[in-house]
Parts: C-alpha cells; sequence; structure tokens
C-alpha cells in the first residue's frame, strides 16, 4: 500500500469521524426544537444520552488525531472543528439543564422562535461539514458557511430584542436573572455555529 | 523577482492591512470615549459602522492568510493578532450596544472613568502594532506591552471598586443586574488589549 | 555537548518551570479551602501572593519557549499548560476575590465542599504533571487525568444542585446575583482542571 493509500485512509477515517459527530448534533438540535415546542421531560434525557455519544465520537477523534502524524486537513483545523462541533451540542444540552435548575416548566415563544433559527444554523453547518469530502463542493460549503454567518447577526438581534423587552416588561427580578441566561445561552450556540463555519471556511481556502 | 522580494511584500501587505484594523480601532475607542461623555445616539451609528468596517478588514486579513504559505511572522500569531484586535472594536460596540437595551441614557462618571482608561489601554496597542514593522524598534514596542498590561491591572482595581459600591449602595436588583454587566464589560476591554499585547510581545522575542 | 543533551538540558528545564508552578496552584488550593473553612481575611493576602507568584513563572517559562527553537514537547502543548494551570490560580483567586467585593464574610458549607473537590482536582493535576518527567509513568498519568475529568462532573452536579437550591429558596434577588456567580466560579476551576488534564493526556498520546 502506497503513502496516497494510507493517506486517503485517514481521510475517510477522520471525515467518516466529524461525520457521525455531525449527525448526532443534528439529533440534538432536533430534540432541542421538539422540547422548546413541548416542554416533555422525557426529550430531556434523550438530548443527554445524544450528548454524551457526540462526546465521545469527539474523544475517539481526538485519540486517533494524537497518533496519527500526517493529517489529511491540518491538524489543528480538525482539532479545532471536532471541539468546538462538541460545543454545539454541549451547548444546547446547557440550555434545557438550565431551564431545569431554574424550574422553567412551560412553553416560551421566544424560546421556540430561537430554537428554530438554531436548527437552520446546525442543518446548515451539517450541509458546509457534508461539503468537505469533496473540493468540487466549494461554492455549496461557502454558502453554507455565509448561511451560519447571517444567522449569527439574525439571533444576536433576536436577543438584543427579547433582553430589551424582558428588562422593559419583567418586574420580578428573579425571572430576569433566569430569562437573561437562557436567552444568552440560546444566543451562544449561534456563536458556536460562527466558529465552526469559520473553521470550515478555513480548511477549504487551504485545499483550494 | 526573488524569494526575499516576494516576502518583503507579504511583509508589507500584512502590516498595512493590521495597521488599517488598529486605525478603525482607535477610531472606535474614541467613540466610545466621547459617547461615555455625552451619550449623545448620533454616535451609537458611527461606532457600528466602525465596527464593520473593521470586521471586513479582519475578513481580508484571514483570507489572504489562508492562501498565502509563507508569512513573515508566524502564521497563527498574525491570525490570532487579528482576531483579538477585533475582539477589542466588538467588545467597544457590546458595551453601548448593552446599554441601549438596558436603557441607560445618562452619563454615568464610573464609565466616563472608564473609558478614558480604555483609550489609553488602546492607543498603547496601536503603538505597540505600529512599531512591529522595524526590529529596531524592540524596546518602545516592549515598552507600550508593559503599559497595557499596567492598565489592565488598574482597571481590575476599578472594576473591583465600582462592582463593591455597586453591592454596598443599589437597593434596586434590576439596576445592579445592569451595571454589574456593563462594568464587567468595559473591564473585558483591557483583558482583551492585554492579550493583544501578549501576542505582540511573542512575536517580538521570536524575531529578536 | 551533543544536540541530545541540549534537548535533554531544555526538557529538564520546562518541566522544572512546570513543576514550580504546580507547586505553587497546589499551595492555592490549600489556601482556598482554608479560606472556606475559617473566612480569615489574613489567608487572602497570601493568596494574592502565591496568584503573582506563579504568574511570574509562567511569565518566565513562556519568554523561554518564545526563545527556544526545539522543544521537547510540542512548544502549543507547553504554551497551553503553562496557559491554563496558570488560569488555575487565577480563577482561585477570583473566588476569594469576589466574596470580598460581594462582603460575604461568613462560612458557606456548600462552599467548604466545593473548595475540597477542587483540592482534589488540583492534587491529580498535579499528579499528571508530576509524571510528565518520565514515560514509565504514562498509566498513572492517565489515571490522574481520568480523575480529573470525573472530579469535574462531580462539581457540574454540584453546581446544579446549589443553583437549583439558591432559587428555590432565595427570596432576596441581590443574594441570588452573588451566590450564583460564586457557585459557578467554583465550577469553573474544575473546567479549567479538566482543559489541564486533556492537555496531559495529548502531551502523552502523542510521546506514546
Amino acid at each position: 500500500m502506497d503513502m496516497g493509500m494510507i493517506f486517503k485512509r485517514k481521510q475517510d477515517n477522520f471525515l467518516r469521524l466529524i461525520n457521525e459527530q455531525t449527525a448526532l448534533t443534528l439529533k440534538g438540535v432536533e430534540l432541542l426544537a421538539e422540547y422548546m415546542k413541548t416542554c416533555d421531560p422525557k426529550i430531556v434525557s434523550d438530548l443527554t444520552r445524544t450528548e454524551k455519544e457526540a462526546d465521545e465520537i469527539r474523544r475517539i477523534l481526538i485519540e486517533e488525531l494524537n497518533k496519527t502524524f500526517i493529517t489529511p486537513i491540518d491538524r489543528e483545523d480538525i482539532h479545532a472543528l471536532t471541539m468546538r462541533l462538541d460545543d454545539i451540542v454541549d451547548m444546547i444540552n446547557t440550555i434545557v439543564s438550565r431551564m431545569r435548575i431554574y424550574n422553567i416548566t412551560g412553553v416560551d415563544k421566544n424560546l421556540v422562535e430561537f430554537a428554530q433559527v438554531i436548527e437552520e444554523s446546525v442543518k446548515a453547518v451539517a450541509q458546509a461539514i457534508g461539503g468537505l469530502r469533496n473540493i468540487k463542493n466549494v461554492k455549496a460549503v461557502f454558502d453554507a458557511c455565509v448561511e451560519v454567518n447571517r444567522l449569527e447577526n439574525v439571533g444576536d438581534t433576536m436577543r438584543d430584542r427579547m433582553l430589551m423587552e424582558l428588562f422593559e416588561n419583567h418586574k420580578d427580578p428573579i425571572a430576569v436573572i433566569k430569562w437573561k441566561d437562557i436567552y444568552q445561552d440560546a444566543e451562544t450556540v449561534l456563536d458556536v455555529c460562527e466558529d465552526v463555519a469559520n473553521i470550515i471556511d478555513s480548511i477549504m481556502v487551504k485545499q483550494a
């Protein structure tokens, strides 16, 4: 087996793991959107399990990476990609966990709206990652990254509007503390998606 | 054209972009200081525009960096420098934006004081970056970095004092939530300036 | 003197500095545990001094690193290790400093409990770092890293339980703001310990 073959195999292995991690991230965001619409407590354990599975893939990928001398994509880029991808599902889990800690049990229309934007963003992230396998997809990958950046701006504006309303209308300081944290967490998921898109963007530019 | 020439040209290009970004950062901090003294809402749109212009320079620089195989300074250092420099103007924008969201419309003497220290720190950062062009400036660059570190300590002490007064005197919890965030944001600008100074310090030591 | 000797000396020098930094971090965590049990204000100045001494070792190590072309362990790994190790003692200092700013002067049983877990975690970190000197310690180093990860999960659960109780029982919003910050800070120390353990883990895998 020549070096080219080894190289190709390694590439396939890393991309396979990244794709598994992406699939679990997509599952996580669907559970989030469902949770926001229903506040069904059964969803919480599904989400926790998904987060643990995604974390395990990330762990295996880092281990593979540390044992590998040559990598298809820059080592630091793969490392950053898997770490930040893991942060998406972590952050999703944090939102739902914080709602439980703050004893928020009812549906909030702001969070339904936010979860939809987060779902769109994670889908665009998944599209960009799916395109990494083939250099011919460069246009589609860049478009998906631009979309993730656009949705981050949408999220910023949403969060600002929600916080403004919160401070205008709420007279209960404890409620202000709770919702301020949760809207901020929701916006942070979109920040992390943007970080992932920026890493993918860099990978494509370097390969071009 | 020999390799030395190409190398020199690339160096000039990166430094030119970093200097443009620095000039916009300086403009941003002047707008902040002005805003704190007047709370003139016209300044907000100027600041938002400056932030967008600085972001665009950062984007171009990263794109150039990803397309360039040899860079005058370590690739990671240029990347970190442009990213953290961008965080300064972002954070400045965040402070003013948060004041708007929290409906804070009057002048606060603490913020006037904080904005002055931030302005001094950004000027020292600009001085350090201006000195990167010439290895003979090494003493001036290090001195500017030391000054940025000193101002970060000043900011820490200021923030602690302001928070202590806030918790002692204010009986309105919503006001406590608002001002705590804003004083913390103000101190964070100085932390980011310190990060930038540390990156510049590393660049100089490696070149020495 | 041959290259192997130079290499060996450099390695010893970096490990010596890291070990000094680790010793100061251990001292810091012992002061924290003592402070939580007694709230003795004399401990605050000891802790501040320890934090400054640890910071100085970190500064020297980074300077050495920037002047060194070949390093025994990946340059980025040493850099990350010393930076994150410094964050442990910084974060410990932040907790005590925040208690002073918030005028919290009495013993809190939750913080006594948290400080014990933090102390255990820092001891496991110190054990892992102590094992870096010899490749034969690989099993002991990995075990210590696993322990740090376990304690981070313990801390997560503790913080969540404490926050839940805080929001259930406290009717004073100012008190909620204060304790929420402090419990979060305490959990953050364990996050930073986990980051350090992950860096050590990577170093060992690469050397294996």
